[in-house]
């Protein structure tokens, strides 16, 4: 092109929401991706698995794709990949350890083999179309996490991904390359993108390594079996726990499917540093004496099906909780999983472990940014525009307003939801419209099947639950031949409500009597009938509302 | 009796759970119960409305029951009477109050005129049988509450209720009466039950004067129209917002139906001090400039029927939120609510409004003691027994640990659970057996008929929704003369799996056909037929399990 086109960035998920990262930069014919993560779904999602992006927007302009380019490898970054790549197939970039996230996952969707890997490491640059993308080392809770610039023919844009800054990560010489912020800073930074999760904390968050010393100090003292748990994809805080280990002389086991697999991923891949002779097999543990073993385990959110939760629950095969275990949480509760892990710290203490967790010790850190890291970001890139990522709308908020403060003008600030596209030339920046975005709902092997029809019946089940009336009546002259009968169930406990299920039936007979004499032979104002005086009784009797299902059968 | 008896304590609710506190003190033929609470249901408890503690206990020993005794009127220890009274008719103590909200309570639900309400205040003593009960002035997040002093026979039980120490409360010579616990602890305590809420937090819970102070700063600098949302029963919370708004000249509305309610009482009682002509009706505000006017308003917990809640989503038909509005959330989410309330926050600012929130500034301060509080209780009243009360495992556990520190032997700390009966001599104290207790659930109007099968139906239904599969069969030779007809809900998107249901509709024929081929002619067989094709067929399918409903009807 001769004329330099405008730069449109479409974000499809990860604003307005925690989750499902996803960003579309587009420059003339050339579309990259910036991140393919999931959410996980809200509590009225009822039985929906997990959520994922809106993609329409993407199989439209297939053709014009070029790459899905990642930052780091959590699910709410990489998790939405096996069903986009399904539908479009390019290369995907990521460091070795996101990449080597990805292959498993690929692997469980039977998706490995059709899919071209392509490894970088922080300081690579790769031509994509008109895109250079440039990766610049970070720190996150997760390691060889990376931000990004991507250099277009109208300026550079720089996305910070997930990150916190962190002067002393457990990788020694890996810490987040802030220099280079401020190099791409002082060559002019067109816009930045940056994560606000934690936008609304003073101060610095503190160093994964002040973990281990608390770990180290718990270690020193504790002559009883230790199990600790915390989220698989952090390596680092595994790392830490290992290291406290072999300090003092314990052989550490691995529990948890996805705990498991991280570990041997991070191994192979030479993310992690385990001394010879350190790892045991969960089946030896009995091997040992208690003060000479230490469990790292799943299950710091409390989830029902995992390892921690299941030794709590005296349900886990290899593991017994027995009195005196000291158990280590090392993590905090996710927004709406509170009351999961309270579960699991009251049973565990229970059986007479000794729990430490957030609100006792120093046991955790968060893997994002606080107020005085994003102002250094800020103060480096010195953008023309500034976009706040990832975050609910007080987070974006917020973090405009930070930014305000630090004397970027209120025009240039673009506080904007999924969908929206922003147009940027050299100098000017503006929406101009909307493509199509949104959630798609993932239960089981369906995909976008359960939509707000289906959910919304399922509220209603869950609320007062169901009567379902059944009725057999003549093709004929449309006279009742079998029936009304009447089942429930998850209104009343039937067996106790006898009397109240035959005056449902009797008024089910009377709605029908009714529309004999009336002559009505339309189904549909049968059900009705029978539907609303069902309600009404129901609701005057019972204050509440099952839902209410007619069937009629003709013979 | 001439021998002396033991005393029995026995919790019917509020360990191991947040809420429905209730105890039970027995002596000879008296019993007293201290407090009659309701809980929220918890996450699994689908469609439950609230829930209350098994009192059949109660019920059979109605005549032994000299009083119900209230410490404050919170909805966890007031919010069951109702209930309760209908089957135990005794008179009811409490503060002014406290028995204020009872009635509104008691007037909901018809009872007001049968029940025998008699009013204390701090300092009384009452004779109740065996019992003499001493109220004693404490501090909580509701003004009049009271710690009880039971003297019995055999000694003296401190029961402190929910409390805090607010040495510089709002109602200004009402300090909470640590003096009494002294002198009691000097006189010799043979048991202390003491609220373990927030044993988890180190130092003390800040004054409640504190939120005043920050109240006036945030108002000094506000010219726009001010919103306060905290808990309708904080009338010292309530009073402070007046305070703000008297001493910056605005005028105060009042919204939320439960808020009405409690401001109505509370100064009607004299617990508020409004100066004349400062309330206003919320009809009214627009009649006022913006900087003239506070709104104060239920909804701090993002309840979705709550005022604050409507007006967020443009649905409250008084107030509508305009750009500047400035809304002040002065509460912290229970835990489960965090959802709920960021939802609320992130819609006020999408509509202009700017919110302070409880990260943002000191705007809420909790009703209970912190460590060192409740160090100082134990140092005060020195009892020989503990009985850590209110709180989850955790929390009493945390609280034992707190006593044992403070030099109370192991063995004279009992944490309970509900139903446990802990039986007391002058040196003595053992738990000596159980009685019924646990949840009842009540669900509209009914109180006890949802239980665990009703649970799991809803619980199924919510899950993968339900297929219900009706077939009309000839009670002559079983051969099938009409359907089988299938009707999902909450399952799939019908009008899009057309092809899925013809499928199911075939898998039902094919079970009906290799039934009748049998001559298999039992209805349940038959059923079971039809389940296990059709679940198995959509597990492989779909990877869900709906609940599968088949109907029979014969002719």
């Amino acid at each position: 092109m001769s004329k330099k086109s405008k730069l449109k960035i479409i974000p499809l998920g990860g604003l307005n929401e925690i989750g499902k990262n996803l960003t579309v930069f587009e420059y003339g014919n050339d579309i990259i991706i910036l991140d393919c993560g999931l959410a996980f779904p809200e509590d009225e999602m009822l039985g929906v698995d997990l959520v994922i992006p809106d993609t329409s927007y993407l199989f439209k302009n297939k053709e014009k794709i070029r790459a899905i380019v990642l930052t780091h490898g959590h699910e709410d970054h990489i998790g939405a990949l096996p069903y986009v790549l399904k539908d479009i197939n390019v290369p995907v970039y990521g460091t070795k350890l996101t990449l080597g996230l990805v292959e498993n996952k690929l692997k469980e969707h039977g998706l490995l083999s059709s899919v071209k890997l392509q490894t970088i490491k922080a300081g690579d640059e790769v031509y994509l179309g008109a895109f250079k993308v440039e990766f610049i080392r970070s720190t996150h809770s997760i390691a060889d996490a990376v931000a990004i610039a991507l250099h277009t023919p109208i300026g550079i844009v720089v996305h910070t991904g997930d990150f916190k800054v962190d002067y002393t990560p457990i990788e020694g010489n890996n810490m987040i390359d802030i220099a280079r912020f401020g190099q791409l800073g002082k060559m002019g930074v067109l816009a930045l993108m940056a994560d606000s999760t934690n936008v609304e904390r003073p101060g610095y968050t503190m160093s994964e390594r002040t973990v281990g010393e608390t770990f180290e100090e718990i270690f020193r003292y504790c002559d009883q079996r230790i199990l600790v748990a915390t989220f698989a994809s952090n390596v680092h805080r595994v790392q830490q726990v290992i290291n406290a280990a072999v300090l003092y002389g314990r052989k550490v086991a691995v529990c948890g499917r996805s705990m498991v697999n991280v570990v041997n991923v991070a191994i192979e891949l030479g993310y992690m540093n385990v001394p010879e002779g350190t790892l045991i097999d969960i089946d030896h543990i009995n091997r040992y004496k208690n003060n000479q073993v230490v469990i790292i385990t799943t299950g710091s959110q409390g989830e029902p099906m995992s390892a921690l939760y299941r030794m709590a629950f005296s349900d886990h095969k290899k593991v017994d909780i027995v009195p005196g275990d000291l158990v280590i949480i090392s993590a905090t509760p996710i927004p709406g999983n509170e009351k999961l892990v309270s579960k699991v710290i009251n049973e565990l203490f229970k059986k007479g472990a000794d729990v430490i967790y957030e609100s006792l010790a120093d046991i955790h850190v968060s893997g994002h940014a606080c107020q005085e890291e994003l102002k250094l970001i800020h103060s480096l890139v010195k953008p023309k525009f500034f976009i706040p990522v990832h975050g609910e709308y007080r987070h974006l908020k917020q973090h405009a307003n930070l930014a305000e403060r630090l004397g970027l003008k209120k025009k240039n600030i673009f506080i904007m939801d999924i969908g929206q596209v922003l147009e940027l030339t050299e100098d000017s920046a503006r929406i101009t419209g909307t493509v199509p975005a949104g959630k798609v709902l993932v239960d089981g092997l369906g995909v976008g099947d359960v939509g707000n029809i289906v959910l919304r019946d399922r509220q209603h089940l869950a609320q007062d639950g169901l009567i379902v009336v059944v009725v057999t009546i003549s093709g004929e002259n449309g006279s009742v031949i079998a029936g009304p009968d009447v089942i429930s169930r998850g209104f009343v406990y039937v067996r106790e409500s006898e009397a109240l299920m035959e005056e449902v039936k009797g008024i089910a007979k009377t709605a029908l009597s009714k529309c004999e004499e009336k002559k009505i032979k339309d189904w549909s104002t049968i059900k009705s009938t029978i539907k609303g005086s069902l309600s009404e009784f129901l609701y005057e009797r019972t204050k509440r509302k099952p839902m209410i299902l007619p069937v009629i059968m003709e013979i």
